[in-house]
C-alpha cells in the first residue's frame, strides 16, 4: 500500500495496568514487533520482539531481573537491547543486540518512542488523566480495529457523524454536529477543534445543577498518531451568547472528561484506547458506568462503519473522495502528517501516510 | 489472475423477494459493491454501494422514500445516484455521485445490466418462469460458490459428469449421459444443447401416466453470463425412435423445469440461484419437495468438486487441460465469451476470461 | 520467497497404516498435491493428485482395482498415470496422463521419490524401525506444522535449545545440552552428531540396572530432507571417561530410539512423523508411554516457538541471523542442502532453500 509512517513520535502502546511485574507482553507498532516488561524497580522497557539469534519472539522469554531471557536457545539481554549471554560461549558477538525503544509511563498509560532515540523527549508527552487521579472519575476501555488509524483519525477530527452515525448514541436529538461548524486551530503536533452546542436538553441527574437546558462548549485537541483530549463544559443556557460564541472564561458547572488513543498496529490494523468520564466533583459512578456505556456503544458503531469504509478502500485504493465543508480539520491534519512524515524521508513526497 | 469481464448484460442479482420494500441490501457482481434498495413504488434500484464522500458502503444506509441515505455523515443519493443532500452545507459539488446501474425484475429474479446503460435493453431479458406463477409449481433456492462461475458454466454445459459425479443423485442408473453425446446449436447469447435419454426407468409416481419406462427429451438454453434454462420433456417409450432423434413435436405427458443462474460475484466466488419444479398439471408438492432435495443434494456434490478443482487451478494457474468431445459446448461457450469480452475491450485478446 | 526444492531424495509422504487397502488419499510434499493408493496387491501408487481433463483432484475419485478413476467426468488412470478410459469416447489422446512419482513402503513409512524417476533408488532410503518390530517397543504420531521444514531441521540440529524450549520436560536438569558442544561428522545425505553426557540421574524404573547416576551416549543421523535418527545408549557412570568421550564399542544397558520425519509441505507447511521407544527387552509399555507422552509434549513446545519464529522472519525475510557456536551443524546442513539443490539446477545459486 506504500504505507509508510512518521517515527519521530511517542506512541501509546497500552495501559499500564496492563503490564504487570513480572509480565512480558507483545505489542506491533507500525508494523514494529515490541516486547514490553519491567526492570524490578518497575521501569518500563521496550525492545525489538526478535532474539537475534534465531528471529524467535522475545516475547515468548522470560524477566530475569532487569534482564530478559529468550527461551529457544537461552540468549539473554539488558534492558539496553545487548545481549549479555549466549549458553556454552564466553565471547558474544557485537553484533548481537536487539533495537531498545525510549519508553515511559505517564497518565495511565505507557509511551513508546519509535524513532530515533536521540530525539525521544518525554516532556512532549501529553499529560492525559490519570485513572487514579482523585480529581477525576474515569472508566477505561480499548477495542481492536480492522482499519487504518488515520481513519480512525479521520472520524474522530470530524464530529459531523454524530448526527448519524450515532443518532441513537452520542448524538441523540443533536442535528447539530452535522449542521454547524467548529472553529479548528492548529497546535504543534495537530489541531485543536471547539464548538459551541447551545441549548441542550439536559440529562435528568444534572438538571438541579443546570435546569432543563444548558450550554456546551466542546473542545478538544487532537495530537499524533491519534491522541483525542475532550473536555466538555457544561453552562447555563445563554451563556453561548454571552460570550458571543467564543471560548468560554468562566468555571463550568460540569465537565466531562475524554481521553482517547489511535494506535496503528499496522497499514490494516490499529487499536483505541479510551478513558471517559467527569471531574469527581461532578459525577457519581451509577452515572459515570451509564455515560461509559453508551460511549462504548457508539465505539461499536464508529468500528461498523470504519472497518467497511476499509473494505471499500481496499477494493479499490485509488478511489476518490469527494470531500465537504465538514472534512477541514481531517484533510488539514493528514496535510500534517503528509509532512512529518516528509521530513523523516530521504525523498520526500515518495511516501504515503495510508 | 488477469481476470476481466463482459459487462454489457444482464446478470441476477438476487430474488425479488430478498428486497423488502424497506430494505437495502449489499450485493457483490463481477467484483462491483452494489447496494439493492426498492423505490416507493417498488421499482427496484442498484446503486454503486461506496458513498463518494467517505467510501462507507451505502448498503450501511438507509430507505428515505425514493432515496438512500448514507448513515455515516448523512450524504443523501437519489435513485439516478446524484447527492441531493449534504447536512450543513447549502452547496453540493457536481462531482458527489455514485454510478447507478440499471435493473429490473422479471420472472422472480431482480437483474442488473452492469455495462453501457445505454445499451440496456430489458426486452433482452431471457424468460423464466416466477416462482408466483400457478401453471407451475417451483421450489427455489441459493448456493455460493468459492469458484469462478466459469468452471459452474463447463459443469452445466457437459452433463456427462452426471453419471460419476451424480451416480447416486441426478445420474443414478444412466451410464447414458457419459456415453452420449447431445446436439449442441449455436444462440445469440449461448448454447442450445438437446438429447433424447430413452428407456428410462419411471418413478413409482409417474407410472400410471407413462408405464414402466419412458424416453426423456431434455433441453437447454444456456446463456451469458450462467443461464441455465432447462425443460425435461417425458414420452412414452419408443417416442424417440419414431422421431427419429429428431426434437419432439408431440405435448408432452410430463415436463419438469429447472431454471437456473450462476453470477460471477468476484474472480473466484459465484452466487448460483436456482428452481426446480414442473406444471402444475404434473405434479403435486411433495414431488416438488422430493426432485427439488434429489437436485440441490447434486449441487452440493458439484460444489465440492468445482471448489476442489478451483484450488488445484489456484496451485498452477497455467496447467493446461486436456479436453475430450464431451467438453464441445463449454469449449464453445468459452470461446464465445472471449470474443464478446474482446468486443467490449479497446484491446482484443489482452483479457482473459478466468 | 523464491522457495526452491531439491527433488531427487525420498520424502516420508506417510505412515502406511494411514493407506488402507481401499483408501484414496491427498498428500502434498514440496508444493505439489499427491494422491495416494493402492494396488490390489498392496503396492502404494503416487500419482499427480490432478486429474488431466479438468483438473479436478483424483483424490475425490475412486479406487478401481490397480486403477483410479476420476469421479467428476470418469476418466481412469493406470497406476502409470497414463488414462485408460475416457466415458463416451474410443480414442484417447496421448497427452492424458498425469505424472507418476515412485513409491515405496519402508519401516512403517510411504516413501515417494519427488524427482526424476530414473534415479530414484530405493536402497538409498535410511533404515527405519518398523512399529511391527518385535525388537522393539516404540509409539507413533505426527504433528503439523505452520512453518518451512528447515526451521525444524535446524531445530533438530542444534539440542542446546533443550535447556531452555524444554526446561520442564526432555531437557529438565540437564544444562549441559545448551553447555557442550557435541561432535558433528558429515555424512553422504547429511550429519552425524554425537555427545557424552555424563552423571545423569537414573529415572527409578531403571535404577536396578544402572545405579543412581548414569553416562549418556546421544547419537544422531541427520538426513535430507529431515530425517532424525537417535539411539542414546545408557551406560554406567565413569563410562564416558574411560572410553575419552569416544564413541562407546561396548553393548548398553538400555538403549532408546526415536525415528522422526520432517516433510515439507510447502514454503510455510510441514508435516512431522515420529517415534519414540527402546529396545523390547528394555521397556515396558507404561514405560514407552510416559517417555512419549514426555517428548510430544516437548514437540509442542518446539512447535510453539518454530510458528512463531516463522511469522517473525516472515514479517521482515531479510531480517539476518547472528549465529552462534552451537550453530554449526544446522550452518553445515542448510550448506549442503544449498549444494544439492544447486546441483539440481540450471543455474546454480539463483533458488534459495527457504
Amino acid at each position: 500500500m506504500g504505507q509508510a509512517w512518521v517515527r519521530n513520535a511517542w506512541y501509546v502502546a497500552g495501559w499500564a495496568h496492563e503490564l504487570g511485574s513480572d509480565a512480558v507482553i507483545a505489542r506491533t507498532i507500525i508494523g514494529e514487533p515490541l516486547v514490553l516488561y519491567r526492570q524490578d524497580d518497575g521501569t518500563p522497557v521496550v525492545l525489538q520482539d526478535r532474539c537475534c539469534h534465531r528471529l524467535a519472539p522475545l516475547s515468548m522469554g522470560r524477566r530475569e531481573g532487569d534482564n530478559l531471557r529468550c527461551m529457544y536457545h537461552g540468549f539473554k539481554f539488558s534492558p539496553e537491547g545487548r545481549c549479555i549471554e549466549i549458553p556454552g560461549q564466553p565471547k558474544i558477538p557485537p553484533k548481537a543486540v536487539v533495537r531498545r525503544y525510549p519508553a515511559v509511563e505517564s497518565g495511565s498509560w505507557l509511551w513508546v518512542w519509535m524513532g530515533d532515540p536521540a530525539l525521544a523527549d518525554p516532556t512532549q508527552i501529553a499529560p492525559t488523566i490519570s485513572l487514579k487521579d482523585p480529581a477525576y472519575r474515569m472508566k477505561a476501555g480499548q477495542l481492536d480495529y480492522d482499519a487504518n488509524y488515520i481513519l480512525i483519525d479521520d472520524n474522530l477530527l470530524d464530529l459531523s457523524h454524530l448526527s448519524f452515525a450515532h443518532e441513537n448514541t452520542l448524538g441523540r436529538g443533536m442535528p447539530q454536529w452535522a449542521q454547524e461548524r467548529p472553529r479548528i486551530s492548529r497546535l504543534e503536533r495537530g489541531l485543536r477543534v471547539e464548538r459551541w452546542i447551545q441549548n441542550r436538553a439536559t440529562p435528568p441527574y444534572m438538571q438541579q445543577k443546570l435546569g432543563d437546558t444548558f450550554d456546551n462548549f466542546i473542545a478538544y485537541d487532537f495530537l499524533f498518531p491519534g491522541l483525542f483530549l475532550l473536555r466538555a463544559y457544561f453552562y447555563p443556557a445563554g451563556t453561548a451568547q454571552r460570550v458571543n460564541l467564543e471560548a468560554p472564561n468562566e468555571p463550568p458547572l460540569f465537565q466531562r472528561c475524554d481521553d482517547q488513543a489511535v494506535t496503528p498496529v499496522d497499514a490494516r490494523r490499529s487499536r483505541y484506547f479510551y478513558a471517559a468520564g467527569a471531574r469527581a466533583q461532578d459525577i457519581e459512578w451509577p452515572q459515570v458506568e451509564k455515560m461509559y456505556g453508551i460511549t462504548e456503544t457508539a465505539f461499536h458503531e464508529d468500528k461498523a462503519l470504519i472497518e467497511a469504509q476499509q473494505k471499500m478502500i481496499d477494493r479499490d485504493p485509488e478511489h476518490p473522495m469527494v470531500l465537504a465543508t465538514a472534512d477541514a480539520a481531517p484533510t488539514q491534519f493528514r496535510r500534517m502528517v503528509q509532512q512529518w512524515l516528509d521530513a523523516e524521508q530521504p525523498t520526500p513526497g515518495a511516501q504515503r501516510i495510508a
